[in-house]
């Protein structure tokens, strides 16, 4: 088998370590082009750049054969650019991250990190994001590279269900530490916001949003539970967001009367 | 039963015709306050501003007595300061739109229009998103007023399924050409991408994103079979993302040997 093309992605900024981790953890499975955002686009969610116009640069970050490329848009537009300009094929996997932060239960659909796994997946590229549960720029990484190896490894070799791509979340744990790692559903929680409210130099209101995360869900079999618990949570994640179960609910509305 | 409280917001910009139309119909039903971006915030997805700060400006665009702020930040910010911030109660509604343009199928998914919704639907809050297939600035939105205020009073009256939010698409028909509503599912579609390459004064590449909506799904229970046959759409859409049905096969893998 020839080795895998491999594009890599996140949304912390192309400097940031946890992809400079992941970079090297690829190198040993395939070829690796990276396309990432020239600057940090964290909480982008599933932006896409339309008002305004995008650019490329190719940069050499490593002392290795990695084809790397800034690009100054969100990580959905470093994936766009990526498949449709850079690419002469189809990638064989993406793997976007590490993060650094957590992207489990709700914060996946926040998550510039994940949203360019979600795209990929799009595009029927077998796509992985990849996180830490640990928002410090100097995280320790490297405990988890066999882990991100192996798991890329099998989507490798097994493939993925139609449509859907993983969310992988690490604990903030050491190496001993780690009990294995756990599939999952996403976990039903959210952020509780509080605004802190400031005044500029001239009295006029602002705000910045900061918030405190709230797990309602109490389920055992969800990523919130197994991070907490110590294992690294896999949550396959699907981009039909079809509510289908409300769907004969909602025919027995009147709505055509 | 006291006037219900309603919370409208949108993508397109706080004087966008589409939410202009939006805040009408809702002043028919119940206490309407706007909250909404003070620029355009089209293909935002789920973005939320935490690198940066936020501002509010109590603004009066109508000649009536609606409350209304623009904001500067995302859709989503739009939603999480309206509720944390603005209102003294959760509202009993929150609508997003009119979107100039289709957010229906894989659209759902980079719509700043849904993602308020969605976000609404996060913090409890029975939401609609509703989106006319019809990029004009002058379309005619007059048309499905009716169609807006049913759909609204549907959902105020019976309330939606836990976690669950309506994703509403008009079809560009006349009146009389209108078929009724339906129930869908989300059809399995994509944008082909295609990048517009230039080069600035000084020689250098950029890129714009320009695509074409690719359709692979033939079934006649999608959104976009509904639209081209002269429905209007209704989706119901949540934000478990976990895909359920790929959870045992995931556990066959051998990740844990």
């Amino acid at each position: 088998m020839s080795k895998p093309l491999i594009l890599v992605t996140n949304d912390d900024g192309i400097s940031a370590p946890g992809i400079r981790t992941l970079i090297a953890v690829m190198q040993e499975i395939g070829t690796v082009v990276v396309v990432a955002p020239d600057s940090p686009q964290s909480a982008m969610g599933h932006a896409i750049t339309i008002n305004s116009t995008l650019h490329l640069n190719k940069v050499s970050l490593e002392n290795a054969p990695v084809t790397e490329y800034s690009c100054s848009g969100t990580p959905v537009d470093c994936v766009k650019l990526a498949v449709n300009e850079i690419l002469k094929q189809k990638p064989d996997l993406c793997v976007s991250g590490v993060n650094h932060g957590s992207n489990s239960s709700i914060n996946v659909i926040y998550s510039g990190t994940m949203s360019a796994a979600v795209e990929a997946g799009i595009e029927g590229i077998p796509a992985i994001g990849y996180s830490l549960l640990d928002y410090d720029w100097n995280a320790d990484f490297e405990t988890f590279k066999p882990y991100i190896k192996k798991i890329a490894l099998e989507v490798l070799q097994k493939g993925l269900p139609d449509s859907v791509v993983l969310n992988v979340n690490f604990p903030k744990r050491k190496e001993e530490e780690l009990k294995g790692i756990k599939i999952c559903r996403q976990a039903k929680a959210m952020w509780e916001e509080k605004f802190d409210k400031r005044k500029t130099p001239q009295g006029k209101d602002y705000y910045w949003l900061t918030g405190e995360f709230v797990n309602q869900d109490k389920g055992e079999d969800t990523d919130e539970w197994a991070l907490e618990n110590g294992y690294i949570s896999v949550v396959p994640v699907q981009f039909d967001m079809t509510a289908h179960h409300a769907i004969q609910q909602l025919n027995n509305w009147n709505l055509n009367n």
